[in-house]
Protein backbone atom coordinates (compact mmCIF):
# COMPACT_ATOMS: atom_id res chain seq x y z
CA UNK A 1 0.00 0.00 0.00
CA UNK A 2 1.75 2.98 -0.97
CA UNK A 3 2.23 5.83 1.51
CA UNK A 4 0.64 9.48 1.15
CA UNK A 5 2.67 12.83 2.38
CA UNK A 6 0.28 15.46 3.81
CA UNK A 7 1.16 18.26 5.89
CA UNK A 8 -0.98 19.26 9.58
CA UNK A 9 -0.69 22.52 11.26
CA UNK A 10 -0.06 22.54 15.25
CA UNK A 11 0.96 25.29 17.36
CA UNK A 12 4.64 25.56 17.59
CA UNK A 13 4.70 24.59 21.63
CA UNK A 14 2.49 21.63 21.12
CA UNK A 15 4.67 20.46 18.79
CA UNK A 16 7.93 20.80 21.11
CA UNK A 17 5.88 18.78 23.77
CA UNK A 18 4.96 16.33 20.88
CA UNK A 19 8.97 16.04 19.83
CA UNK A 20 10.09 15.56 23.20
CA UNK A 21 7.43 13.09 24.30
CA UNK A 22 8.66 11.63 20.79
CA UNK A 23 12.25 11.36 21.84
CA UNK A 24 12.16 10.61 25.38
CA UNK A 25 9.69 7.06 24.15
CA UNK A 26 12.42 6.49 21.07
CA UNK A 27 9.48 6.92 18.55
CA UNK A 28 11.49 7.20 15.44
CA UNK A 29 9.28 9.72 13.41
CA UNK A 30 6.51 11.71 13.68
CA UNK A 31 4.29 10.33 11.05
CA UNK A 32 5.15 6.58 13.04
CA UNK A 33 3.61 8.31 15.80
CA UNK A 34 0.50 9.64 14.58
CA UNK A 35 -0.05 6.54 12.95
CA UNK A 36 -0.17 4.68 16.34
CA UNK A 37 -2.16 7.17 17.82
CA UNK A 38 -4.81 6.68 15.04
CA UNK A 39 -4.73 2.68 15.01
CA UNK A 40 -5.42 2.86 18.97
CA UNK A 41 -8.63 4.60 18.15
CA UNK A 42 -8.58 2.54 15.04
CA UNK A 43 -8.66 -0.65 17.62
CA UNK A 44 -11.34 0.83 19.97
CA UNK A 45 -13.94 1.48 17.47
CA UNK A 46 -13.34 -2.18 15.97
CA UNK A 47 -14.58 -3.61 19.14
CA UNK A 48 -17.22 -1.02 19.96
CA UNK A 49 -18.81 -1.22 16.46
CA UNK A 50 -18.54 -5.30 16.58
CA UNK A 51 -16.42 -6.10 14.15
CA UNK A 52 -14.43 -8.97 14.09
CA UNK A 53 -11.45 -9.12 16.40
CA UNK A 54 -8.54 -10.80 18.27
CA UNK A 55 -7.03 -10.77 21.40
CA UNK A 56 -6.14 -13.06 24.53
CA UNK A 57 -7.41 -13.68 27.91
CA UNK A 58 -5.62 -14.56 30.75
CA UNK A 59 -6.60 -17.37 33.27
CA UNK A 60 -5.06 -17.63 36.73
CA UNK A 61 -6.25 -20.91 38.94
CA UNK A 62 -4.92 -23.28 40.98
CA UNK A 63 -5.44 -26.74 38.64
CA UNK A 64 -5.99 -28.44 42.59
CA UNK A 65 -9.27 -26.57 42.79
CA UNK A 66 -11.78 -29.19 42.56
CA UNK A 67 -13.76 -29.86 38.89
CA UNK A 68 -12.46 -27.00 37.81
CA UNK A 69 -9.68 -28.47 35.47
CA UNK A 70 -12.60 -29.93 33.42
CA UNK A 71 -15.06 -27.61 33.79
CA UNK A 72 -12.69 -24.62 32.00
CA UNK A 73 -11.74 -27.74 29.60
CA UNK A 74 -15.34 -28.40 28.49
CA UNK A 75 -16.47 -24.26 28.13
CA UNK A 76 -13.06 -24.01 26.00
CA UNK A 77 -14.58 -26.75 23.83
CA UNK A 78 -18.07 -25.24 23.44
CA UNK A 79 -16.67 -21.86 22.47
CA UNK A 80 -14.27 -23.53 20.01
CA UNK A 81 -15.06 -21.42 17.19
CA UNK A 82 -13.76 -18.67 19.10
CA UNK A 83 -10.33 -19.90 20.24
CA UNK A 84 -7.61 -20.22 18.30
CA UNK A 85 -5.31 -21.95 20.86
CA UNK A 86 -4.39 -21.93 24.22
CA UNK A 87 -0.61 -21.38 26.01
CA UNK A 88 -0.07 -23.14 29.45
CA UNK A 89 2.02 -22.26 31.92
CA UNK A 90 3.04 -23.73 35.02
CA UNK A 91 3.87 -21.37 37.26
CA UNK A 92 4.85 -22.83 40.54
CA UNK A 93 3.19 -26.27 41.94
CA UNK A 94 -0.39 -24.96 42.36
CA UNK A 95 -0.62 -21.74 40.23
CA UNK A 96 -1.46 -21.97 36.32
CA UNK A 97 -0.91 -19.20 34.10
CA UNK A 98 -3.39 -20.00 30.98
CA UNK A 99 -3.36 -17.49 27.72
CA UNK A 100 -6.17 -17.88 25.18
CA UNK A 101 -5.64 -16.76 22.04
CA UNK A 102 -9.37 -15.51 20.43
CA UNK A 103 -10.57 -14.18 17.50
CA UNK A 104 -14.52 -13.67 16.58
CA UNK A 105 -17.45 -11.04 17.72
CA UNK A 106 -16.53 -8.90 20.45
CA UNK A 107 -20.15 -9.67 22.02
CA UNK A 108 -19.44 -13.51 21.88
CA UNK A 109 -15.96 -13.09 23.39
CA UNK A 110 -17.85 -10.91 26.46
CA UNK A 111 -20.24 -14.07 26.71
CA UNK A 112 -17.80 -16.29 26.77
CA UNK A 113 -15.43 -14.36 29.47
CA UNK A 114 -18.40 -14.02 31.33
CA UNK A 115 -19.15 -17.72 31.42
CA UNK A 116 -15.12 -17.77 32.89
CA UNK A 117 -15.82 -15.46 35.20
CA UNK A 118 -18.92 -17.35 36.77
CA UNK A 119 -16.17 -20.56 37.68
CA UNK A 120 -15.33 -21.41 41.03
CA UNK A 121 -11.73 -21.44 41.66
CA UNK A 122 -10.70 -18.63 39.06
CA UNK A 123 -8.50 -16.53 41.02
CA UNK A 124 -8.13 -13.85 37.89
CA UNK A 125 -9.89 -13.17 34.53
CA UNK A 126 -8.43 -10.64 32.03
CA UNK A 127 -8.35 -9.63 28.68
CA UNK A 128 -5.80 -7.92 26.56
CA UNK A 129 -8.01 -6.46 23.25
CA UNK A 130 -6.58 -6.79 19.79
CA UNK A 131 -7.18 -6.57 16.09
CA UNK A 132 -7.24 -9.57 13.44
CA UNK A 133 -5.39 -6.24 11.38
CA UNK A 134 -7.12 -6.90 8.73
CA UNK A 135 -8.95 -3.57 8.35
CA UNK A 136 -5.87 -2.17 10.22
CA UNK A 137 -3.40 -0.70 7.52
CA UNK B 1 1.56 31.45 19.95
CA UNK B 2 2.55 31.04 16.41
CA UNK B 3 1.36 27.38 14.21
CA UNK B 4 3.92 25.11 12.96
CA UNK B 5 3.21 23.09 9.48
CA UNK B 6 5.31 19.94 9.06
CA UNK B 7 4.42 16.96 7.08
CA UNK B 8 3.48 12.97 7.98
CA UNK B 9 3.56 10.42 5.98
CA UNK B 10 1.08 7.43 6.31
CA UNK B 11 -0.05 4.74 4.66
CA UNK B 12 -2.51 5.55 2.22
CA UNK B 13 -5.85 3.57 3.35
CA UNK B 14 -4.64 4.06 7.16
CA UNK B 15 -5.53 7.66 6.04
CA UNK B 16 -8.46 6.79 4.19
CA UNK B 17 -10.02 5.34 7.55
CA UNK B 18 -8.58 8.14 9.51
CA UNK B 19 -10.58 10.73 7.33
CA UNK B 20 -13.44 8.48 8.09
CA UNK B 21 -13.31 8.53 11.26
CA UNK B 22 -12.88 12.69 11.65
CA UNK B 23 -16.09 13.15 9.23
CA UNK B 24 -17.87 10.40 11.92
CA UNK B 25 -17.17 12.57 14.83
CA UNK B 26 -17.78 16.20 13.02
CA UNK B 27 -13.78 17.01 13.41
CA UNK B 28 -13.13 19.78 11.21
CA UNK B 29 -9.55 19.14 10.29
CA UNK B 30 -6.85 16.44 10.18
CA UNK B 31 -4.69 18.98 12.48
CA UNK B 32 -7.71 19.41 14.95
CA UNK B 33 -7.92 15.52 15.45
CA UNK B 34 -3.80 15.08 15.58
CA UNK B 35 -3.73 17.85 17.77
CA UNK B 36 -6.21 16.20 20.16
CA UNK B 37 -4.34 12.59 20.42
CA UNK B 38 -1.16 14.90 21.65
CA UNK B 39 -3.05 16.54 23.95
CA UNK B 40 -4.74 13.51 25.47
CA UNK B 41 -1.37 11.72 26.15
CA UNK B 42 0.18 15.06 27.77
CA UNK B 43 -2.36 15.22 30.11
CA UNK B 44 -2.04 11.40 30.97
CA UNK B 45 2.32 12.19 30.98
CA UNK B 46 1.35 14.98 33.38
CA UNK B 47 -0.46 12.81 36.45
CA UNK B 48 1.85 10.04 35.48
CA UNK B 49 5.04 12.75 36.22
CA UNK B 50 3.31 14.52 39.76
CA UNK B 51 2.95 17.86 38.18
CA UNK B 52 0.33 19.87 38.91
CA UNK B 53 -3.03 19.12 37.59
CA UNK B 54 -6.80 20.43 38.15
CA UNK B 55 -9.97 18.08 37.99
CA UNK B 56 -13.43 16.68 39.54
CA UNK B 57 -14.51 14.47 41.84
CA UNK B 58 -17.80 13.50 41.90
CA UNK B 59 -19.65 12.15 44.79
CA UNK B 60 -23.02 11.01 45.20
CA UNK B 61 -24.62 10.23 49.01
CA UNK B 62 -27.77 10.27 51.03
CA UNK B 63 -27.56 13.49 53.19
CA UNK B 64 -29.50 11.59 55.93
CA UNK B 65 -26.84 9.35 56.54
CA UNK B 66 -25.78 10.11 60.17
CA UNK B 67 -22.91 12.76 60.94
CA UNK B 68 -21.70 12.00 56.63
CA UNK B 69 -22.29 15.95 55.85
CA UNK B 70 -20.06 17.18 58.84
CA UNK B 71 -17.25 14.70 58.20
CA UNK B 72 -17.61 15.19 54.33
CA UNK B 73 -16.96 18.87 55.24
CA UNK B 74 -14.78 18.73 57.94
CA UNK B 75 -12.25 16.65 55.30
CA UNK B 76 -13.25 19.20 52.76
CA UNK B 77 -11.83 21.87 55.35
CA UNK B 78 -8.50 20.19 55.95
CA UNK B 79 -7.55 19.49 52.09
CA UNK B 80 -8.82 23.38 51.14
CA UNK B 81 -5.51 24.06 49.27
CA UNK B 82 -6.64 21.26 46.98
CA UNK B 83 -9.84 22.31 46.67
CA UNK B 84 -10.85 25.40 44.22
CA UNK B 85 -14.99 24.74 44.91
CA UNK B 86 -17.82 22.65 45.46
CA UNK B 87 -20.83 22.31 43.55
CA UNK B 88 -23.83 20.68 44.83
CA UNK B 89 -27.11 19.43 43.29
CA UNK B 90 -30.07 18.27 44.75
CA UNK B 91 -30.83 14.70 42.75
CA UNK B 92 -33.75 13.99 44.58
CA UNK B 93 -35.36 14.39 47.99
CA UNK B 94 -32.57 12.12 49.65
CA UNK B 95 -29.38 12.39 47.29
CA UNK B 96 -26.58 14.58 46.49
CA UNK B 97 -24.66 14.99 43.71
CA UNK B 98 -21.69 17.45 44.95
CA UNK B 99 -19.13 17.90 42.23
CA UNK B 100 -15.59 19.01 44.17
CA UNK B 101 -13.35 21.45 41.44
CA UNK B 102 -9.73 20.44 42.45
CA UNK B 103 -5.92 21.54 41.81
CA UNK B 104 -2.70 20.12 42.81
CA UNK B 105 -0.42 17.63 42.94
CA UNK B 106 -1.42 14.00 41.71
CA UNK B 107 -0.36 12.36 44.64
CA UNK B 108 -2.00 14.90 47.12
CA UNK B 109 -5.68 14.32 45.23
CA UNK B 110 -4.70 10.77 45.43
CA UNK B 111 -4.49 10.74 48.89
CA UNK B 112 -7.76 12.92 49.58
CA UNK B 113 -10.01 10.46 47.35
CA UNK B 114 -8.74 7.78 49.60
CA UNK B 115 -10.09 9.67 52.55
CA UNK B 116 -13.48 10.55 50.91
CA UNK B 117 -13.67 6.93 50.04
CA UNK B 118 -13.30 5.23 53.32
CA UNK B 119 -16.44 7.62 54.56
CA UNK B 120 -19.61 5.40 55.42
CA UNK B 121 -22.27 6.19 53.83
CA UNK B 122 -21.05 7.45 50.50
CA UNK B 123 -22.50 5.98 47.52
CA UNK B 124 -19.91 6.58 44.77
CA UNK B 125 -16.78 8.69 44.04
CA UNK B 126 -15.20 9.12 40.33
CA UNK B 127 -12.73 11.48 39.53
CA UNK B 128 -12.45 13.09 36.21
CA UNK B 129 -8.71 13.95 35.66
CA UNK B 130 -7.95 17.07 33.54
CA UNK B 131 -5.21 19.85 33.57
CA UNK B 132 -4.06 23.27 34.62
CA UNK B 133 -4.00 23.63 30.79
CA UNK B 134 -0.66 25.92 31.01
CA UNK B 135 1.84 23.54 30.13
CA UNK B 136 -1.10 22.23 27.44
CA UNK B 137 -0.52 24.73 23.94
CA UNK C 1 -34.04 0.39 54.95
CA UNK C 2 -33.36 -2.25 57.00
CA UNK C 3 -29.68 -3.62 57.05
CA UNK C 4 -29.71 -6.74 56.83
CA UNK C 5 -26.91 -9.79 58.04
CA UNK C 6 -25.87 -12.46 56.14
CA UNK C 7 -22.23 -14.51 56.48
CA UNK C 8 -20.05 -15.68 53.22
CA UNK C 9 -17.05 -17.83 53.53
CA UNK C 10 -13.58 -16.80 51.95
CA UNK C 11 -10.24 -18.80 52.13
CA UNK C 12 -8.73 -17.73 55.03
CA UNK C 13 -5.37 -16.56 54.11
CA UNK C 14 -7.98 -13.97 51.51
CA UNK C 15 -9.51 -12.85 54.27
CA UNK C 16 -6.23 -11.95 55.95
CA UNK C 17 -5.06 -10.40 52.80
CA UNK C 18 -8.24 -8.36 52.43
CA UNK C 19 -8.57 -7.17 56.03
CA UNK C 20 -5.07 -6.08 55.51
CA UNK C 21 -6.25 -4.20 52.55
CA UNK C 22 -9.25 -2.65 54.58
CA UNK C 23 -6.90 -1.47 57.55
CA UNK C 24 -4.45 0.39 54.92
CA UNK C 25 -7.50 2.30 53.52
CA UNK C 26 -8.75 2.89 56.57
CA UNK C 27 -12.12 1.76 55.42
CA UNK C 28 -14.08 0.97 58.91
CA UNK C 29 -15.69 -2.16 58.08
CA UNK C 30 -16.10 -5.18 55.98
CA UNK C 31 -19.55 -4.74 55.49
CA UNK C 32 -18.12 -0.79 54.20
CA UNK C 33 -15.64 -2.17 51.98
CA UNK C 34 -17.97 -5.26 50.62
CA UNK C 35 -20.99 -2.86 50.05
CA UNK C 36 -18.66 -0.12 48.42
CA UNK C 37 -17.46 -3.04 45.96
CA UNK C 38 -20.97 -3.86 44.87
CA UNK C 39 -22.27 0.02 44.57
CA UNK C 40 -19.11 0.39 41.97
CA UNK C 41 -20.27 -2.72 40.01
CA UNK C 42 -23.73 -1.37 39.95
CA UNK C 43 -23.15 2.08 38.77
CA UNK C 44 -20.85 0.58 35.74
CA UNK C 45 -23.88 -1.48 35.13
CA UNK C 46 -26.19 1.86 35.03
CA UNK C 47 -24.07 3.50 32.20
CA UNK C 48 -23.92 0.08 30.10
CA UNK C 49 -28.14 -0.44 30.73
CA UNK C 50 -29.24 3.25 29.87
CA UNK C 51 -30.51 3.64 32.73
CA UNK C 52 -31.03 7.64 33.99
CA UNK C 53 -26.90 8.65 35.29
CA UNK C 54 -25.05 11.73 36.46
CA UNK C 55 -21.82 13.10 36.48
CA UNK C 56 -19.27 15.67 35.43
CA UNK C 57 -18.05 16.67 32.38
CA UNK C 58 -14.46 18.61 32.59
CA UNK C 59 -13.25 20.72 29.77
CA UNK C 60 -10.26 22.69 29.85
CA UNK C 61 -10.11 25.80 27.47
CA UNK C 62 -8.09 29.13 26.40
CA UNK C 63 -11.15 31.36 26.61
CA UNK C 64 -8.92 33.81 23.81
CA UNK C 65 -9.68 31.38 21.33
CA UNK C 66 -11.67 33.18 18.52
CA UNK C 67 -15.10 32.01 18.98
CA UNK C 68 -15.08 29.15 21.69
CA UNK C 69 -16.55 30.93 24.54
CA UNK C 70 -20.02 31.49 21.78
CA UNK C 71 -20.04 28.15 20.39
CA UNK C 72 -19.38 26.38 24.01
CA UNK C 73 -22.39 28.37 25.37
CA UNK C 74 -24.50 27.66 22.25
CA UNK C 75 -23.55 23.69 22.73
CA UNK C 76 -24.54 23.85 26.59
CA UNK C 77 -27.34 25.75 25.46
CA UNK C 78 -28.90 22.96 22.94
CA UNK C 79 -28.40 20.33 25.24
CA UNK C 80 -30.37 22.09 28.63
CA UNK C 81 -32.13 19.04 29.33
CA UNK C 82 -29.22 17.57 30.18
CA UNK C 83 -27.07 19.64 32.00
CA UNK C 84 -28.18 20.85 35.98
CA UNK C 85 -25.61 23.61 36.11
CA UNK C 86 -21.92 24.55 35.45
CA UNK C 87 -19.00 25.27 37.77
CA UNK C 88 -16.16 27.89 36.32
CA UNK C 89 -12.27 28.23 37.42
CA UNK C 90 -10.26 30.80 36.48
CA UNK C 91 -7.05 28.92 36.22
CA UNK C 92 -5.16 31.88 35.02
CA UNK C 93 -5.16 34.27 33.09
CA UNK C 94 -5.59 32.40 30.19
CA UNK C 95 -6.98 28.62 31.14
CA UNK C 96 -10.59 28.45 31.77
CA UNK C 97 -11.50 24.68 33.94
CA UNK C 98 -15.13 24.45 33.36
CA UNK C 99 -17.29 21.67 35.07
CA UNK C 100 -20.74 20.31 33.91
CA UNK C 101 -23.04 18.80 36.27
CA UNK C 102 -25.07 16.25 33.69
CA UNK C 103 -28.10 13.66 34.27
CA UNK C 104 -29.87 11.90 31.80
CA UNK C 105 -29.01 8.89 29.83
CA UNK C 106 -25.83 7.48 29.17
CA UNK C 107 -26.39 7.74 25.31
CA UNK C 108 -27.45 11.34 25.40
CA UNK C 109 -24.16 12.38 27.73
CA UNK C 110 -22.03 10.82 25.26
CA UNK C 111 -23.31 12.69 22.25
CA UNK C 112 -22.91 15.59 23.88
CA UNK C 113 -19.29 14.88 24.75
CA UNK C 114 -18.83 13.87 21.18
CA UNK C 115 -20.25 17.63 20.14
CA UNK C 116 -18.06 19.13 22.69
CA UNK C 117 -14.69 16.98 21.47
CA UNK C 118 -15.08 18.70 17.84
CA UNK C 119 -14.75 21.75 19.53
CA UNK C 120 -11.47 23.63 18.31
CA UNK C 121 -10.06 25.06 20.48
CA UNK C 122 -10.83 22.93 23.67
CA UNK C 123 -7.73 21.39 25.54
CA UNK C 124 -9.17 18.40 27.27
CA UNK C 125 -12.30 16.58 27.72
CA UNK C 126 -12.84 14.38 30.25
CA UNK C 127 -15.90 12.73 32.55
CA UNK C 128 -16.93 11.50 36.01
CA UNK C 129 -19.25 8.77 35.76
CA UNK C 130 -21.93 8.97 38.26
CA UNK C 131 -25.21 8.22 39.39
CA UNK C 132 -28.52 9.42 40.35
CA UNK C 133 -28.48 7.33 43.38
CA UNK C 134 -31.85 6.45 43.69
CA UNK C 135 -31.39 2.98 42.61
CA UNK C 136 -28.14 2.59 44.78
CA UNK C 137 -28.77 2.04 48.43
CA UNK D 1 -6.47 -23.71 53.04
CA UNK D 2 -9.47 -23.82 55.82
CA UNK D 3 -12.76 -21.55 54.31
CA UNK D 4 -13.41 -18.95 57.59
CA UNK D 5 -16.75 -18.08 57.45
CA UNK D 6 -17.86 -14.23 58.92
CA UNK D 7 -20.71 -12.39 58.34
CA UNK D 8 -21.53 -9.06 57.12
CA UNK D 9 -24.37 -6.58 57.15
CA UNK D 10 -25.49 -4.85 54.22
CA UNK D 11 -28.74 -2.37 53.29
CA UNK D 12 -31.38 -4.91 52.40
CA UNK D 13 -32.21 -3.41 48.84
CA UNK D 14 -28.38 -3.29 48.07
CA UNK D 15 -28.61 -6.93 48.78
CA UNK D 16 -31.31 -7.88 46.56
CA UNK D 17 -29.71 -5.88 43.81
CA UNK D 18 -26.62 -7.78 44.40
CA UNK D 19 -28.27 -11.05 44.59
CA UNK D 20 -30.17 -10.21 41.05
CA UNK D 21 -26.51 -9.25 39.77
CA UNK D 22 -24.97 -12.17 40.48
CA UNK D 23 -28.11 -14.37 39.08
CA UNK D 24 -27.45 -12.91 35.86
CA UNK D 25 -24.02 -13.08 35.80
CA UNK D 26 -24.72 -16.91 36.87
CA UNK D 27 -22.36 -16.47 39.47
CA UNK D 28 -23.08 -19.47 41.97
CA UNK D 29 -22.79 -18.13 45.48
CA UNK D 30 -22.31 -14.76 47.32
CA UNK D 31 -19.07 -16.07 48.97
CA UNK D 32 -17.78 -16.15 44.74
CA UNK D 33 -18.53 -13.17 44.20
CA UNK D 34 -17.19 -11.06 47.00
CA UNK D 35 -14.08 -13.00 46.89
CA UNK D 36 -13.69 -12.07 43.24
CA UNK D 37 -13.99 -8.75 44.19
CA UNK D 38 -11.58 -9.09 46.63
CA UNK D 39 -9.55 -10.87 44.12
CA UNK D 40 -9.70 -8.20 41.27
CA UNK D 41 -8.49 -5.80 44.06
CA UNK D 42 -5.63 -7.27 44.89
CA UNK D 43 -4.01 -7.96 41.58
CA UNK D 44 -4.62 -3.96 41.10
CA UNK D 45 -2.35 -4.10 43.69
CA UNK D 46 0.20 -6.25 42.87
CA UNK D 47 0.72 -4.54 39.69
CA UNK D 48 1.24 -0.76 41.89
CA UNK D 49 3.46 -2.47 44.25
CA UNK D 50 6.25 -3.76 41.89
CA UNK D 51 5.59 -7.35 43.00
CA UNK D 52 6.01 -10.18 40.94
CA UNK D 53 3.02 -10.16 38.37
CA UNK D 54 2.60 -11.83 35.54
CA UNK D 55 0.19 -11.48 32.02
CA UNK D 56 0.11 -11.66 28.15
CA UNK D 57 1.02 -8.73 25.51
CA UNK D 58 -0.64 -9.26 22.64
CA UNK D 59 1.08 -8.19 19.37
CA UNK D 60 -0.38 -7.76 15.73
CA UNK D 61 2.30 -7.11 12.69
CA UNK D 62 2.18 -7.97 8.95
CA UNK D 63 5.16 -10.38 8.95
CA UNK D 64 5.86 -8.20 5.85
CA UNK D 65 6.75 -5.30 7.10
CA UNK D 66 10.94 -5.36 6.40
CA UNK D 67 12.63 -5.68 9.22
CA UNK D 68 10.33 -6.40 11.76
CA UNK D 69 10.51 -9.92 12.31
CA UNK D 70 14.43 -9.76 13.42
CA UNK D 71 13.88 -6.71 15.55
CA UNK D 72 10.99 -8.17 17.37
CA UNK D 73 12.92 -11.61 17.99
CA UNK D 74 15.90 -9.35 18.91
CA UNK D 75 14.33 -7.47 21.21
CA UNK D 76 12.03 -10.21 23.06
CA UNK D 77 15.89 -12.16 23.39
CA UNK D 78 17.11 -9.45 25.40
CA UNK D 79 13.94 -9.26 27.74
CA UNK D 80 14.16 -12.96 27.91
CA UNK D 81 14.09 -13.48 31.78
CA UNK D 82 10.91 -11.87 31.12
CA UNK D 83 9.42 -13.70 28.81
CA UNK D 84 7.82 -17.40 29.85
CA UNK D 85 6.87 -18.50 26.28
CA UNK D 86 5.28 -17.10 22.74
CA UNK D 87 2.35 -18.20 21.14
CA UNK D 88 2.16 -17.04 17.40
CA UNK D 89 -0.97 -16.96 15.33
CA UNK D 90 -1.19 -16.52 11.67
CA UNK D 91 -4.47 -14.71 11.20
CA UNK D 92 -4.04 -14.48 7.36
CA UNK D 93 -1.49 -14.02 4.57
CA UNK D 94 -0.13 -11.05 6.08
CA UNK D 95 -1.28 -10.75 9.54
CA UNK D 96 0.41 -12.28 12.79
CA UNK D 97 -1.16 -12.51 16.54
CA UNK D 98 1.61 -12.80 18.35
CA UNK D 99 0.74 -13.31 22.54
CA UNK D 100 3.74 -12.74 24.76
CA UNK D 101 3.56 -14.87 28.38
CA UNK D 102 5.24 -12.77 30.72
CA UNK D 103 6.00 -12.72 34.20
CA UNK D 104 8.65 -10.29 36.56
CA UNK D 105 8.36 -7.09 38.03
CA UNK D 106 6.01 -4.30 36.67
CA UNK D 107 8.28 -1.77 35.95
CA UNK D 108 10.25 -4.09 33.86
CA UNK D 109 7.29 -5.62 31.69
CA UNK D 110 6.17 -1.62 30.93
CA UNK D 111 9.57 -0.68 29.53
CA UNK D 112 9.52 -4.09 27.76
CA UNK D 113 6.51 -2.75 26.34
CA UNK D 114 7.49 0.81 25.43
CA UNK D 115 10.51 -0.57 23.34
CA UNK D 116 8.23 -3.16 21.91
CA UNK D 117 5.68 0.16 20.74
CA UNK D 118 9.16 1.81 19.47
CA UNK D 119 9.00 -0.51 16.64
CA UNK D 120 8.30 0.17 13.26
CA UNK D 121 5.42 -1.85 11.91
CA UNK D 122 3.32 -2.86 14.37
CA UNK D 123 0.12 -2.28 14.56
CA UNK D 124 -1.01 -3.03 18.15
CA UNK D 125 0.33 -3.43 20.97
CA UNK D 126 -1.84 -4.36 24.38
CA UNK D 127 -1.68 -5.73 27.46
CA UNK D 128 -3.59 -7.95 29.89
CA UNK D 129 -2.51 -7.52 33.49
CA UNK D 130 -2.45 -11.06 35.42
CA UNK D 131 -1.09 -12.57 39.09
CA UNK D 132 1.35 -14.92 39.68
CA UNK D 133 -1.33 -16.00 41.92
CA UNK D 134 0.99 -17.42 44.41
CA UNK D 135 0.17 -14.26 46.87
CA UNK D 136 -3.69 -15.12 45.81
CA UNK D 137 -5.62 -17.33 47.59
Amino acid sequence: MPLVRFSISLDQSLLEKFDRKIRNERCPTRSKAVGDFIRKSLVEAEWLEGNEVAGAIVLVYDHHKPDLLRKLTALQHESHELIISTQHVHLDHDNCLEIVAVRGKPHAINAMIKRLKALKGLKHVAMAAGTVGRRLP
